[in-house]
């Protein structure tokens, strides 16, 4: 299972949420939740080495972003499945900043491996910084500065 | 160094984007350069371990996210700075994806620790999805679907 933030990583949200989010098959699982998979046998396809994929929905149930349901199929015994919660699905813009960064600086030759739709026309959609209006800016237009929980040094 | 993506990782681009975004020290050392710094010296005070700063410095320079250029004080020998590449600025909103996800739900008692904010009038920035006509949409009124270069196993 994943540890809980670490006292030295409490410093820095970056630091905090790569301690949940910087392991590959996390987000790769919750890529998947996205998709809609929420069963065992289901995340079992995407190639989670065998002895490492219950640990992993461990790891996302224990911090909040998968939530465990049961489900029971006529003749069948219970099973569990795993959905999203409230925290898991906000991990969407870090999931999608993630992809295009990697099809604008290493692109696959077939394109994108997943794509973000608006429900009711299917048109694409993407992430955009936007001001306290509302309206989009160019990153040009923007600076990073530190915030009020900001600390030099992070150990 | 960091490795360049392995064949395994070439079939999501979440996966390639973890490849080299996935390491702590990686993320940490961009936000620094987003802040302004520049130099080995300056990187060495958010207190990567010693034995890892230059190693960390080189996978960002050899992945295109870094590149160095020499300086040179009066009375000093010359010293190279790693400024961000394009590539490099690109990270943004990866950086920010993380920083809101934490704070929202991992949130430190003082409050963020940087802030994305707009060079002209200095109010705050957000990511947020648009459609592709520029306006926002709620991640509710959102989809994530399998693009043309989505593989469901991985390895």
């Amino acid at each position: 299972m994943d540890p809980r933030p670490s006292p030295g990583d409490e410093t820095c949200s970056i630091a905090r949420a790569l301690s949940v989010l910087g392991h590959k098959w996390n987000l790769l699982l919750l890529r998947e939740a996205f998709l809609g998979r929420t069963r065992y046998s289901e995340f079992q396809q995407i190639g989670v080495p065998s002895g490492t994929l219950g640990n992993r929905l461990d790891a996302l149930v224990s911090a909040g972003l998968l939530e465990v349901r049961q489900y029971q199929m006529a003749g069948s015994r219970r099973r569990s499945e795993y959905v999203l919660t409230s925290s898991g699905r906000e991990v969407l813009p870090v999931l999608i900043a993630l992809g295009e960064w990697a099809d604008a600086n290493m692109p696959l030759p077939d394109g994108p491996s997943i794509v973000v739709r608006t429900a009711s026309d299917h048109s694409p959609a993407h992430l955009a910084f936007i001001d306290s209006k509302g309206a989009c800016v160019s990153q040009d237009a923007l600076r990073l500065e530190r915030g009020p929980g900001y600390k030099p040094a992070l150990t």
